[in-house]
Order: C-alpha cells, then sequence, then structure tokens
C-alpha cells in the first residue's frame, strides 16, 4: 500500500473518540501545596477508615523481607487466593474470576459479551463505571432512573430488549447507600429472559445490616445467569493493591478468562487478600466502627436538618439545599474532602469518629456561612 | 419482554468465543510437590534473577511501616511516577500512559483503535500477547514470518492493507531476542501509510547493547503515530507488581486513556517503579550479570554445539534436534525449568552464574540421555 493514501490523522474508534477525555484529578498533597492547607481528610471514596488487616501487612512484611521475589511474575491462576475465597464462600475455585479491583471485571464482562449497538440496562444514578465500560465496546447504556433511591427494579426489567446483554445491578447502590430486597430481587429475577447476564456489584456487601438482603450466591446455584462482583477495596481495606472476584457459572468464568490478561492481580494483592480474607477481627472492628459512626452522622445531620437517605454501605448520601460543587469547594478548603454526585447531593464516607466530627462542625460552618 | 423468549444459554461475543480457553499453570510450588521436587530454578519468563532495586524495596517498607494508607485508592493520575519518567526521558508526562503491565497497555492500544474485521499486523513467532488483543476486540491478526530470526520489516509493510489499523513491533523480538536496527526500521517507517498506529514493544530495551538499535522517541518526536511500550517487570526486576509504560503523543495518550481504568495501576506498583527508575547501580549491575551469563552460556552452548541465536535480550533462543516438549519436561523434572517456543525451540532466561550452570549441566545430561 502506498504512504498518504488514507487521511492523515490517527482515529480511535468512533465510539471511543465520542467519551469524554478523561481529566485525571490531582494527588491529595498536590492539591494541599495548591491550596496551602495540611492534613485533609478524604471521605471521597469509601476507603476504609482503619486502613487494611494487620495480618495482611504482616504477610507482606514477611514476603518483602528480602523482596526478591518481587521480580516474579504473579501466579497468574490466582491459585490460592481462589482457594482461600472458595473456601470462605463455599463456590468452587473453576467459578471465581480474580479482577485488577472489581473494576476490571466489570470492563471484562463488557467485552466477553457486549458489542456495538447492544444495550446494558443500569440504574442512574448508579456506580459510572457500568456507563464508561459499555460505551468503551460501543454498546448503549440504558438508563432507569431510581426509585425513592433504590434500583427501581421492575422497571429495569421492562426496559429489556432483544439487544440487552447485560443488566448491571449495584446493590448496595453506590452512591445511594440503598439495596433491593430478597422479595423484589427474586419477582425482578423471575421477569428476566434467559441469555442476559445479570451483573451484581456487592462491593458494599460486608457493610449491610439488612437481613432482607439477598443471598445471590443462592440464584447462581439455581442455575441464573449471575455474574457476582466483590472487592477487597471497601472494607477490607486494600483499595492501594486492586483486587477484586467473580462469581458465576463456569461457563462465564472461562468465557471471561479469555478476555482476561493472564497477569492482571499482582503478587502482593493476591497475597494481602488472602490474609485479610480471614483476618476476622479487622473486618469485625471494621462494620463496628461503621455502624458506631453511621449512628453519629444520622444523628448530628437531624440536628442540623440536612436530608439524608439511610444507608447499608460505608458511606451517606445527602440532599442539600445548596450547589453540590460549591460545598465540595468550601468543604475542601476546610481540608475536608467529599464527592459531590448530584446537582445538589454529596456522597460522604463514614470515617473515624474524629473524621465524622470534623465533616459535621465543618459542614456547619460552611453551611452557616454560605446560607448568609 | 417475555422471559424465555430468547434461546437458553448465554453467549459470549462469536470472536471471544472462537478464542482458545485459557488453561493456567499451577504455582511452582504446586508443580513441585506434584513431581515430588524442590528448589527448582525458573528461567521461563525473562524475570531479573537479582530481584528489584534495594531502593525500590526501602521505599516499599518505608511506606508499609504502618501501612494504613495501603486502604486508599492509588493515584489515578500516576502524577509523581509520571514526573519521574517524563524527567528520566525527556517527554511530556501528557505523552505518557501507565499500564497494569505493558501487557495491559497492549490491550488498551487494541481497544481503542481497532474493531471486528480490522487488522493488525505482526511478525511470527512473536509476543503472543499480539495476537490475543487482537483476537479479543474480534480483530484479524496478520502474521509475518520472521526472516533469520528478526522482524521482515519490508514483509510487514508489504502486509499492510486499508484495513490495518496497527502494525506490532518487538524490539528486541521475543522470543528470539533479535533487534530490527535504526536504518531498516527507518525505511520500514517510511513505507508506513499515515493513520495506522506502530506499537514498539521496548520491553527488553535496557538490555540492547547494539549501537544502532533505533532511538524510537526521535520517531515519536519528528510526529510519527508510534507507541512505545516499555516495563519495570524486565531489567527494573518488578514484574510481580505489574507496571509499564507508554509513550505516545498526548492525541494517543488521551484516547487510550478513555480505555483506562483509572485506577489501573497499584500504589505499590508506582512507587517502586518511581524509586526504581533512579537506582543506576542496580541497573547497571543487571546488565552486567546478563552480559556475563550471556557468554557463559554462549560459550557452552558452542561447546556442546546447540545452535543458538545471540541475543540483545536477556534470554537466548535455541535450536535443538529434539522436540521442544520433550526437552522441557526432562528439564523440568530436573528443577530447571524454560519455555518451549516451538517444535524443536526453546526459550531461556539467563540467570545468576550458578543457575545458568546448572541449566547447562541438566541440559547436557538431558540430550545425553534423550540422544541414546
Amino acid at each position: 500500500m502506498q504512504k498518504n493514501k488514507r487521511d492523515n490523522k490517527i482515529n480511535p474508534l468512533k465510539y471511543i473518540s465520542e467519551i469524554e477525555p478523561y481529566v485525571p484529578g490531582k494527588p491529595i498533597k498536590e492539591l494541599e501545596r495548591e491550596l496551602g492547607i495540611k492534613g485533609s481528610i478524604k471521605l471521597a471514596s469509601n476507603e476504609n477508615p482503619l486502613g487494611p488487616s494487620q495480618k495482611a501487612l504482616k504477610a507482606l512484611h514477611d514476603f518483602l523481607y528480602n523482596g526478591s521475589e518481587l521480580s516474579r511474575y504473579p501466579d497468574g491462576s490466582g491459585f490460592y487466593l481462589k482457594s482461600a475465597i472458595s473456601e470462605k464462600i463455599g463456590i468452587s475455585a473453576e467459578d471465581i474470576i480474580l479482577g485488577n479491583g472489581s473494576n476490571e471485571l466489570i470492563d471484562i464482562a463488557v467485552r466477553t459479551f457486549m458489542g456495538i449497538g447492544d444495550e446494558a440496562v443500569m440504574a442512574k444514578p448508579s456506580f459510572i463505571v457500568y456507563s464508561m465500560a459499555t460505551k468503551s465496546v460501543g454498546a448503549i447504556p440504558i438508563e432507569v432512573p431510581l426509585i425513592d433511591y433504590r434500583h427501581n427494579l421492575m422497571a429495569m426489567a421492562d426496559a429489556i430488549t432483544e439487544k440487552t446483554k447485560i443488566v448491571f445491578i449495584a446493590n448496595p447502590n453506590n452512591p445511594t447507600g440503598t439495596i433491593n430486597k430478597r422479595d423484589e430481587f427474586e419477582r425482578f429475577l423471575e421477569k428476566i429472559p434467559n441469555g442476559i447476564l445479570i451483573v451484581i456489584d456487592e462491593a458494599y456487601y460486608e457493610y449491610v445490616m439488612d437481613p432482607e438482603y439477598p443471598d445471590t450466591i443462592k440464584y447462581l446455584m439455581d442455575g441464573r445467569d449471575v455474574l457476582i462482583l466483590r472487592t477487597f477495596s471497601k472494607a477490607y481495606g486494600l483499595a492501594g493493591l486492586r483486587i477484586g472476584y467473580g462469581i458465576a457459572s463456569r461457563d462465564i468464568i472461562r468465557e471471561m478468562n479469555k478476555v482476561r490478561n493472564p497477569f492482571n492481580t499482582n503478587t502482593l494483592a493476591q497475597l494481602s487478600a488472602m490474609n485479610a480474607l480471614t483476618d476476622n477481627e479487622h473486618l469485625k472492628k471494621t462494620i463496628e466502627i461503621n455502624e458506631q459512626g453511621k449512628e453519629f452522622l444520622y444523628r448530628e445531620l437531624e440536628s442540623i436538618k440536612i436530608k439524608y437517605i439511610p444507608t447499608e454501605a460505608n458511606f451517606i448520601y445527602m440532599l442539600l439545599d445548596i450547589e453540590s460543587k460549591i460545598i465540595y469547594q468550601a468543604l475542601l478548603k476546610k481540608g475536608v474532602i467529599v464527592r459531590p454526585v448530584g446537582p445538589k447531593e454529596i456522597r460522604v464516607t463514614i470515617g473515624l469518629p474524629e473524621e465524622n466530627n470534623r465533616f459535621i462542625e465543618a459542614l456547619k460552618v460552611v453551611i452557616n456561612s454560605l446560607s448568609n
């Protein structure tokens, strides 16, 4: 072929070029330098304020004692971690896939099952990655508004067409912290035609207190086409290392493994996750501190008449009378980082007692000064 | 939509179902248990036998001293690592993208620029991931045989059609360890029409001794559509942590960032890579031990009349008279793990002096017993 016969520019796929460019945020240290502040607290990403399990940290220390093994590729089969998960949840290792965070598993599921013009049904607002992943393969996100801040499962079932390949359900939902309960979940499943993958994102699984939270592994055992996603980034406190897992039938897992890079999860992630999984003490403390923080924040928010949605996760969705971006900026200047998630809505991670307190105090000052 | 109106099964995309299922290998520890051996040496994955830089390890130890920060998400912008790379190679941070290993960047490039029915031109044999990534989006790998164990760049240029979106060049090539030199590389570039992405995989960049190795960053500066891939998994000894980077025009990087997961590279990978990058002593020692091992292996292979291809990397491609899978199995039983890469070809990583010696001794015994 002759040079220059094409147009000059290198072109991404059309559906990629149509995605909004990604504007990365700066690290907190850089942000602090620019604002001239110090010691800010981060309540923006639903991380575990206690940090990771000490058992996991000890395993990392031991591994790094001489560290020479770090030059070896990770175990691409995730043998030991999958065995540990398998033992914990009672599902065969063949029905488990590991991801570089559960975020990567969303991508892998999409790339395995959806192409150009296919549709994925999801809630709005929900975790933003469902829609981004869907667009990244040229498929179409069909967004169904929440009802009472929860997934409107019946409307989502009705939104299914011949083109639907995946339904995404975040349970608990992010950013609202609500769940869909067993009864309505099972009525929803009844309405779903075969051949559609139901991705149930349970990133906040460990925090749920409601006894009517659906046991989705049961649906898998019943032969339903579900892919259940869990993560070590939230309650297990390992967000920095990127590790999550998916549970599905081995047919689904086998196909997803064709898209997965063999070395997608790193050695230290596998090692620390395996150890975190059996540290019940850390998990218990994590839940306790979350429950305490939840009660404190509910009480304080009520006392200053801020509307919030009761949460089943480690964050609270708050509805304000002021633009969320303005509140966000004002809190930021006071060294409290939260997440604006709607025109007048913010999402605040439940932190340590002193962090929750600092947030409330900052919020009071900010609201007062903005209301005047 | 009514239930059960579709066929019963959940179907992956047609081009995914056509990919061979992935059969994960077992960890070495499990393999040893099955074979009843111990203390085997791994010369199969071109890892740095010296391990990672002590400077990188120290940074990890310091970070993990209390470890609580590990529960925070990584810096999605890779600010500090990109700044360090930028300083080292003299390219703006905007022209750099970080990957979960350069392997992930191959995937991201493919997903950004290629779709169903498009073509990618690559050498055969070369790094297997080019073809896997290509197939994972329904595109077609066009494989051009090597000439004298090197990429046949002129034939690759001739293989370009209207459908070609990407050309993959591994320089040095894996598994042969050969390079394409500046002159022929530039003649090749002359023949490439605009609008085609040339992915130049320089995973073994640091090991190259040949003064005629092309300076590909120059081609980027000249405005060519190149994506240069480098990694911390080889000379930098950080394969276990998964970190690599790509260098290209900011237009290309911006589009690739739309496909990249914001938290694709983990905190410890970013931190250790940043520190490894400035540890010149470790890099120097790495190259030295590789050169010594190379000379030793050349001499020994010649003395037992085994044909090999002189290498510009940290591995040697050997041509045998016996089936490579048989040699592989026989060496494995002696605790020496190598990689069969063709019917009668194996690829052996250059290790520490004692590892190289053990490989040669095992090879002599194996060849003797198989020849009788």
